[in-house]
């Protein structure tokens, strides 16, 4: 393979990982305003019947090459760091 | 707050989900089409110093809400989903 293939490939892999940072973090803003529109507050607690149902919508619509498996799990972990987020946010708040 | 403003919002999430799937397979096609050209099939082996630097990269790029800590981690779980995706296609090419 070509040198410059090979980088160019590289070059998009950055730029995809980039896409997943934005929307990752257009998700933590919107989980934070639904938080504060629901309780006055930024903390959302843990709503299993809601995670549920997002996690189900998701598996849904996957075409792969990820196996659904994985992307429960990987969702899994991004609705935990948006739970974490809001109890620091919370905390923040009290100081 | 409003009713119809809490499920504007809730399908918003559902939309930022449906987007996060949709870069996530991306980069995961991305993955395998970069590992089958470097090495004639599908596995790329683990390189930290790349992963370093695509991490690297994303967090100077970070401005939150996520915590570059959140960001990191997010990140490395994705990069072994990609790993096990490869490990799984590389099985699969070998039955």
């Amino acid at each position: 393979m070509s040198k410059a293939r090979f980088e160019q490939l590289r070059e998009q892999l950055d730029q995809v990982n980039l896409e997943i940072l934005e929307v990752l973090n257009r998700r933590a803003e919107l989980v934070s305003e639904i938080g504060l529109l629901k309780n006055g507050k930024t903390t959302e607690r843990f709503d299993p019947i809601r995670e549920k149902e997002m996690l189900d919508k998701v598996v849904a619509a996957n075409e792969g090459p990820f196996q659904n498996d994985t992307i429960r799990h990987l969702f899994k972990q991004i609705f935990q760091a948006s739970l974490n987020l809001q109890e620091e946010e919370k905390k923040s708040l009290l100081v």
